[in-house]
């Protein structure tokens, strides 16, 4: 049988500023990572969007990401592993605050945009976002890049990790997401992204830019929730996965260590 | 016999900025205000305090205070209930992640500066923050002006509440503080100070700027960690208290509802 | 001859966030506030409304709030006179920047939000922004609701200052505002609203909620820049304002001390 | 003859807190670099900076860096080169409305800590940073290191360019500065300092760390204005260089493009 875990990024709103259509996209995820102030989110944004993570039966996850909200974490900062493991607990912390007010219980931790993809290929700051999750409770499930330092960090470290794919990027022959930057970096085509995917469950491979197939785990997919048919592909997604007869699930209900 | 807890604010320290005497002030007080990076306070800097307090077996509080790093939590902001209530449980649990990770026990929250000060008279306020607290740990206690809105919203609660006076304000009819403003607002001898402080435990009394006596609680005296005279006063008022046959003991060790 | 300016906040936007729909509503209004960092708005953000401001041929204005983006500069602090100046100062100076190296020339401050609504009843305030304003540069027009301290802090200051009227609110005896709070604060009939204000612009009269008629002076008309209707009315206003034989125009064009 | 200027970066305090001890420095140098908000300072250290320096007729800089206080702007971050210009078209905007209001002239522009590092190798956004200060005022002079990028960006622009030494640190044979990383990074002989910087003055060539001589062009030394020797050292070097012939003069004054 195939299970997998679909999220979202999540609760990025800030002050008097929106985005994302997480009260839509709850209905279709199985994880949300919930923004944690630093590179989005603010503190009612949060309690609301884990009242709202609740409601749906949705994992709740945190998203730490840098401290940079003009930039929504997405520039890459030159930040100490020591800075790196405190930022971690530090939102970690704040997020489980609102968790534990509103009675639920923290699934999962996924880094946010430049700190998850810096936390891909440099081991020692992998190593301490996976040290500071241990530390805050190891029994929580780390998300990262399918075959990233992260994921192997979340390892050695004893954490239960996600490998994480996404559904609308291509690969690289060495497992690595093709750069934005490249006009191939994204899959439009919601039949063709779906594809990927289904096959990534079924095969564990993906076709990448080179064509060839590189071998890839998958336990959870990451989806958007804003632009115009995000929507629309959460729909297809799902439909689409459950016909292939894949089961999807909460990260927290099937991953073990 | 007489109790009383001997508290202080630290980890205000912030990125290369440095306030306070943080490792001095520990060997004399029995817990730590620390701040949550809200007022003051970075990631690193509340880890580092965290490990201080421990080290010197201090009880370790949570110090909340209003966004306005500018304005070190100074400036009163028209913050709504609901706001303050957020902004205390994420700061709350943002603290808590560190002494989840050096495995410590959060004994109390204090707000900081203007959040303390309006929580002192308006009753909106201290309730939302006296939930907060409640409501990430029913455990905690609740510090607040003696006499406050706030140490009564926190008993109404259902919390511990430990009522705070400061050893170098002088006090209005009323049992408010004399405002800053006003020349006659600080004690700077220190005998006076510690007199009336020793008066406040042994008789429940202190004498107001009006020359009247006033009832006044006392479970917890606040002093300073910067100044040039910070370590001097620690260390005079600490052996005072003790040659005045009163015991220092962190205030979770000996409050009760 | 009846002339008056037509002005709207803009450059609100920060980072990836989006709030209004700036360049819409620059084909309509003859003056633009524009957010300098403080409140909202960011430098990329802020000159890019400079350029969009100056293609239309839209007066340009500084629009200075207080330090609180979680806020969006509309929760009263409570600022020293040195600080109100100060930050003026900085978000003039930051605006000025982008002006200067666009190629335009600034015509007009108006503070923002709680600013605005705290310097139209605070004398000492609105004579520190007066002054901040006169400081940078004595050319410039100072924006101040009708009948407001900022305004007569302005005119005795030796500023132009323009009179601000607002189309969707209704007015109390006093010349003020009729709170947000109160039901009957808004106006949300576009002729209703229209009519006020060209009664405002011809017989200097507005009809309060008290029934009763007061006198007011009308340099400029405030109109929002988002919500649905935002551009709708915008349309309206400025079709109705001409039939009605008023003329648009930006108001450092048209005032004199 | 000799002529060079000596600077300092200033105006680093933040709120309450306080760095650097700018009052005494400034009787040594001739030019002070005054942080704009970003990496340090607030308006109102901004204007108390502006205010001293012209008191001690220094000249006036703005000191634009990262938006990261809580990284005092050392930390290297990815920003765009649309960022990096937006970044300091703003910073030098807000300082120049103290410099206004104060009645001085801004001399010229020196980038802090990472983003001065990155602009030193970093063509592309050198030459982002060079226009910035172009386009804001001409006749503003861009600090650099000795042999940057942004010096000759800054000249390409057409710029007034200063090449900046450091005179307690030790140069790479490509004219690099030996990362702090290193052991031999740092000269802390006061005599060796001074010895330095006076061959590069009179020579121009400085000693690498692998003993070979490269040239080197210096208008401008940096000194420190903080910890324990600052003074000390700001004393020692003036005079030592006073002896050796060499006149102290802000860098307005000489330089020519």
């Amino acid at each position: 049988m195939h299970i997998v875990d679909l999220n979202c990024d999540m609760g990025e709103s800030f002050g008097r500023y929106t985005i994302g259509r997480d009260e839509e996209i709850l209905k279709y995820v199985t994880s949300a990572n919930i923004a944690c102030g630093y590179h989005a989110g603010d503190p009612t944004t949060m309690k609301k969007t884990v009242q709202r993570a609740l409601e749906h039966n949705v994992g709740i996850g945190a998203h730490p990401g840098l401290p940079d909200l003009a930039g929504f974490g997405r520039r890459p900062m030159d930040i100490s592993e020591e800075e790196a493991y405190d930022m971690v607990v530090y939102q970690i912390g704040a997020l489980k605050g609102f968790v534990d007010t509103e009675g639920g219980r923290l699934q999962h931790v996924k880094p946010h945009g430049a700190l998850f993809n810096m936390a891909a290929k440099d081991q020692p700051l992998a190593r301490a976002i996976a040290k500071a999750v241990y530390d805050v409770d190891p029994e929580l499930v780390l998300f990262g890049l399918a075959g990233s330092e992260l994921v192997k960090s979340g390892h050695e470290q004893g954490l239960k990790t996600a490998s994480e794919v996404f559904s609308d990027r291509t690969y690289q022959q060495d497992g690595s997401l093709t750069s934005r930057r490249e006009p191939n970096a994204l899959i439009t085509n919601h039949e063709q992204a779906v594809e990927q995917v289904i096959r990534m469950i079924k095969e564990n491979k993906v076709r990448t830019v080179q064509d060839t197939d590189i071998d890839i785990d998958v336990h959870t997919i990451c989806i958007h929730g804003d632009g115009e048919s995000a929507i629309d592909f959460a729909n297809y997604i799902t439909k689409a996965l459950k016909e292939a007869g894949i089961t999807l699930q909460s990260i927290g209900e099937f991953i073990t260590k």
